[in-house]
């Protein structure tokens, strides 16, 4: 039973709860050939300022999560090729959304022209892989604070 | 404009776009004093199946986030007392909700009885310290990976 009908989610009633029915996303922690990790600052209306992430997105319902990531980086920060692996996949808050994210290492990235939509004007912040430690202390995003303390570990920063 | 009003949240057009207005939560890296983490394995509707999650739970009006972490923390394990921090607060998924999640570490945890709800029966799993590398390995849970990577880092894990 649909309740409500959005462009990217929609609620509907499941066993007596109220869900969230989101379409799936990626996020990547993008790491240059300098060493630096890029991320994205966009103004964000659910959280009524602007948040600091890693670069993201929806998946398109032709698209694997990975040619989503691919992507989705190349639109918002210019970067491309490099390696790529699979961090984790996760639910957001499964309390109420099936709202599930692919989070992709990629490494050793090249620099581009980025080609942001319309409605995106993300900042592209660039920040040495040794300042992550400070970055984690005033992060307010949960799946960047996935990504950061997933680069410190491999990492050991 | 609000287009749906549920439980625990609601949708409102805001800047035109659909955001879920929903109540802030909680959720408590617990560790006894026997150094075992304490986790939660629940029904999640939204995810479709059990997902092995940090205790958690919503904000209720008239609490602080500290004093929703020491309730819910004792009605879903009976855990209580101990030295309690706050970890990290950041939104779950900002590009649709302002759902902020407060993250504490409680250590030091004396064991009581637990007190689960009626709508909830979690299943408690109390895992050794050691084993935490490779609990970060099957996580599907956004916030639970937030908090055992922290752990992991204050721990050297």
């Amino acid at each position: 039973m649909s309740l409500f009908e959005g462009a990217i989610f929609r609620v509907e009633r499941r066993d007596g709860r109220d869900v969230v029915v989101h379409r799936p996303a990626v996020a990547i922690v993008a790491v240059d050939r300098e060493e630096h990790i890029v991320l994205v600052r966009q103004h964000r209306v659910p959280a009524g300022g602007p948040v600091l992430e890693l670069p993201a997105g929806l998946i398109d319902p032709n698209e694997t999560p990975l040619e989503t990531a691919h992507r989705e980086l190349a639109e918002e920060t210019g970067l491309h090729g490099g390696e790529w692996t699979e961090m984790a996949t996760f639910f957001t808050s499964p309390g109420f959304t099936d709202e599930k994210l692919h989070l992709f290492l990629a490494t050793g990235l090249d620099q581009g022209e980025a080609s942001p939509q319309e409605d995106e004007e993300p900042e592209v912040v660039r920040v040495p892989l040794a300042e992550i430690p400070s970055l984690l202390d005033g992060c307010d995003d949960g799946k960047t604070l996935v990504g950061l303390l997933f680069l410190a570990r491999y990492r050991d920063l």
